[in-house]
């Protein structure tokens, strides 16, 4: 027991299974409520952006970084620092584009799918899109716009799960992210 | 960065924050849904429920526990293991009725509310009445019939937030004689 309560007694951690239950939970209400997987993966990209933007705050105080210095910068620090401290996963960074506007974060495991099978009339569905509302809402509220998709998931018979990040444009605003 | 890479690379773990945050986003959700607070308390309830169910499972294969003595002993479990592995706190058992049939969990913190706020038209609301049914489902798993309710919160102005638990009857034959 000593090494689980050692972990467990951190108190800002809580477990991947109760947190995956629990969004699963939301997904299934999500979809009791709008049905079409399109309008459903809207609410949780939704959902994702106001998450981030509380999210990038904890994650600005906690890792002491600072402004990255360009998109690849970026793109390790989501993957290295944002990912590791609130999934406690690295994904990969791949794909570029060669004009660096552009790349993929790459897992073998999602701790928000664990367990989870996609009925066969929800196709569309884009179960952990939650993710790319909080790159989103996350980005947006230190002045970077992007477009976050998903690409492959292993939910759909893929072998990893690719998370696409593209860079849109600099907000020149520095007026906080309001809520969507 | 050492201490937190470290933190937050266990992969049965995720932050807090991320999971405070989903949960309120399902609230959210569910008070848009059902708009009265009896009926939001009754969809957490039964979410938690069916969460306890399973993980239930996940807490006997990674803690080794076997079977309770009596209440008692499922009362310090509940708060020693089943909350510090999920949620990363151990709430005081306390408030044992002579009959030793109904105690409370008594916590300073609840991971599920942090930084929430009830809005003054929601003041009938348990807010982590998700965790209720969690207890619910997993000792009903283990055969344990009971009632668990929010009785104080710190979210409506109470010291301390508490959860009422009572001992309700075993659901199979196997009640030691003497338990009740």
């Amino acid at each position: 027991m000593a090494r689980q309560g050692g972990r467990a007694s951190d108190p800002r951690k809580v477990s991947q299974e109760l947190f995956t239950l629990t969004y699963g939970a939301l997904v299934a209400q999500l979809i009791k409520d709008y049905e079409k997987d399109d309008e459903v993966n809207k609410q949780l990209d939704k959902m994702g952006y106001n998450i981030g933007v509380r999210l990038i705050e904890d994650f600005l105080a906690r890792s002491g970084l600072g402004r990255c210095n360009d998109f690849r910068e970026t793109a390790d620090v989501i993957a290295k620092h944002g990912f590791r401290m609130f999934l406690g996963i690295t994904p990969a960074v791949s794909h570029w584009t060669a004009a660096g506007d552009e790349f993929s974060l790459v897992m073998d495991t999602n701790p928000l799918a664990d367990f989870v099978e996609l009925p066969d009339d929800h196709n569309q569905l884009n179960y952990s899109n939650l993710l790319c509302g909080v790159i989103r809402g996350a980005l947006e509220s230190v002045q970077m716009a992007v477009d976050v998709k998903f690409v492959h998931d292993i939910l759909k018979g893929d072998d990893q799960t690719e998370i696409r990040v593209k860079f849109i444009k600099r907000l020149e605003d520095a007026l906080p992210a309001g809520e969507e």
